[in-house]
């Protein structure tokens, strides 16, 4: 994601209450408020996977005060493929069902916890995680809050094969056949994975 | 709250991963979780009102990476007193119930709103705000996400008329009697209120 | 306050020596000066209380300079109500008269002193504190420094009882009835206090 | 990797003019020099993929100055597999010999280059880059700063199939089946590849 | 000036209301006072020039406080010389008699100008900048304030000719001789500057 | 070096991958390339003294990146004059040849060093340092990282003695005659000096 002007925007503190966008000409409560979430907490019918963000793109007055959230609802034995978020680490609190998670460390140590409702577990910064619900009856829902009003996504498995990198280049880093990359970029490019 | 100690954690950019406590022997999954939340969300027949942190105080893992969570849940009826964040803005997301909120920005103006289930509220850092449950018959719940591991709250009531700022300050500064003033400072000595 | 922009200046480093607004034209020595704090420390036959700022809103080149002063004389026996910096601590000095200070940490422990000419007192982030003049003869002038150019305060008295925060709320907060809250908002509405 | 202390020192600035640990106890001119690397550059003969930080766990000088480099030499027709800096740009300077690089943003854009001797390429801050030699007679050496004193790097094939994280949940996530997993992991157990 | 540690602190910050140091046992009001410089603004009879800082170092309730002040006495005729404050924009206010004042900026252009008692000039952080006494019969005063715990300073004349640089560097970049720069070394060895 | 706009970039974090200026219409991986340093390294036959910078103003889109390079070239015998970087430490790396280097901290202490090609060297942010090329048959080449997208210099001897400084401040800040002053000013309006 990039931005077109010429000044860069930085999480740490503004100098002001807070930053109204150019086009808003009304700053009354309804700026400060973001409803579109409301519904994804009813989960008793739903199979999707899927999750929404309430970042400074979908919200714009959190610009400047260094804080979002993202909702994830796995559906029964769906997944988070394994991402990083470079601007901020995420918290991530289970609101219902159970999740499998882990993260990977810098050292390349895998931590790993099976959250039940109501656990919160840490992604820090950068570092390589997913989520799993390991239940095949029920889906699972989770809310993340980031200390960045940006809380962009890498998502591993799409910026590897889902965009043009060489096929050699990708063999010769994984160790294996240009055929097995084909194979892998094949199979992806069909879906959209949920990354939270 | 004071740190003992020659310097002073920063929430911006940590050079490492995550921080291990001193005390703290063993690093896996489990440090990165925080479970005494669990079962804060089961409100049915609640009539507390009540607030549970998740910051670096209680769950030290949370140190250095810049976010941290709150919970709160109020009796129907039930009011979270004016308060400030000093460290950081609050993103609040109301998980159960309804919620009547607002602030007040450093011109004097204040914004409200009404949220139902699933709505997110903005509270800036350092602005006073406070939180409401309209509903007589229900409890309300929500969590606050927070750009700082140490979302540290100043209570206006606790600390204006619950420590020992001379009664003929405070007469002078609301334009008031030191009778008023004592009498505010003894109907609210008997009670802790709820922050979030 | 609010800003009326796409980005948020942010108050750690800018990238250069200083900012020129748009509407600047000449960049000269004047440009770095300010001069309307000029005749504030004539104090001899004064009797206001006042308070006069030099942040970026009236000296705009203290942008990107993360500094700024608020000078506040308090006439004999005058107060500067309760208030916060959101933004940034006060180093407050005395350059004439004798102060009582004192300011509220976030364990609700109230820390004062009682200030002579040329002592300085700290205002820590956040809290909230206040200064009184006990000589009931003579004013007293101080100046106070911050790592902010925009440090603005948040008024306690004003902010709760001079916006429109509903009684009924405020009342269940203070732990007190409608009347008494009434009557304090009444008082207040006439009369602006100093804040420094 | 983990540190083990109570505080986590920040990138941003220090409060002195630089850091001294607290086993060294002659500072001088030596304090701040580093020749580890001296002779890395003489790749007249050398075929080896390899390379060297300087950063502050080399050079522990670097502490709180928010800088380091790291020296990356590729092999002729060598690759620097996928991979990601989470705390730090890296600014890529071509010494010698010619470089394939490329990164993909959050958009899961990929941006490439061909770099001759002298140029320059930045990797902006937790994204996935890599870099190959496309020369498969010459090797190629390049320089990369950092805006941190920490560079640590995540590289993606080590975290994703040199660590313990579920077959099923790694097939799930690349849309293949664990068959193909295992094979890939099996090829990438036995060699490091270098990172820069 | 260094620092015996393994971390920072930076100025940005602190996750806590206040630092105590580890030698310090009470805290209360006296621990957030300063009292050394009282006494300083008796300026009629004094001839002296003169500075007296309160930063971390003196005032060490100002660690994570990001601020300080530093009081600066001009005999008559008396100059600081070029200097810079490598952490923090210096917000200059007389407090009493006159200075001519001046800085250059990264362009090599100097700003300059004459203030009165009550004016305030800006020494954006890391510029050479020095202050001057007009008047041959009345001292001046004034106060800088600094948006960093630790505004260290460098003295140009100082760092040049009363260290070991050796005459020929010096002589080569000044496109001077080597007896000029002797000439240098020796006046200046015998006497302190004051610098603000 | 000013910048004409209403709020200043701040070299922490950007919540963006990376920045496009407003007159930039296509980014693709030329935009994240700089060449004009190509050929910079052929010191075969070169006896000049010189230096090239790519930071923001001359590499856009290092613009939130927070990381330079400056590349300097000394001839045989040259010297890169006394200089600060108020922005940023400069890790400095020897490409070819020899320098002597040396940098004075806040406490007046000098550190010098003689660095071999491959050798690193520290100067501290806001630190007057300088680099000398002892060999005077070769030239010698560096480059310094700089952990700021914007490293500017500022010239000790162009500060002090090109701009329009009085004499008499001068003299009186050096101990010396207007005369030596004057001489100092006239020797060095004719050249230019590298600065690195």
């Amino acid at each position: 994601m990039a931005f077109t002007g010429l000044v860069g925007a930085s999480d740490p503190d503004i100098l002001f209450d807070y930053i109204v966008p150019p086009n808003v000409t009304i700053v009354d409560g309804n700026f400060f408020t973001y409803t579109k979430i409301r519904g994804f907490f009813d989960v008793q019918n739903s199979t999707d996977t899927k999750s929404m963000a309430a970042s400074m793109v979908e919200f714009p007055a959190l610009n400047g005060q260094s804080v979002s959230f993202s909702i994830l609802q796995l559906a029964p034995g769906g997944v988070s493929a394994p991402h990083t978020r470079p601007h901020a680490t995420g918290l991530f609190l289970v609101l219902a069902g159970q999740f499998e998670v882990g993260f990977v460390d810098t050292s390349n140590k895998l931590y790993t916890q099976t959250l039940e409702t109501g656990d919160m577990f840490i992604f820090p910064k950068g570092l390589v995680h997913y989520q799993y619900n390991p239940d095949m009856k029920k889906p699972a829902v989770g809310v993340a809050g980031f200390g960045s009003a940006s809380a962009t996504v890498v998502s591993v498995p799409k910026t590897l094969f889902e965009t043009n990198i060489e096929d050699e280049v990708l063999a010769k880093s994984f160790k294996t056949s240009v055929a097995i990359i084909q194979k892998l970029k094949k199979g992806l490019g069909s879906k959209v994975l949920a990354n939270n």
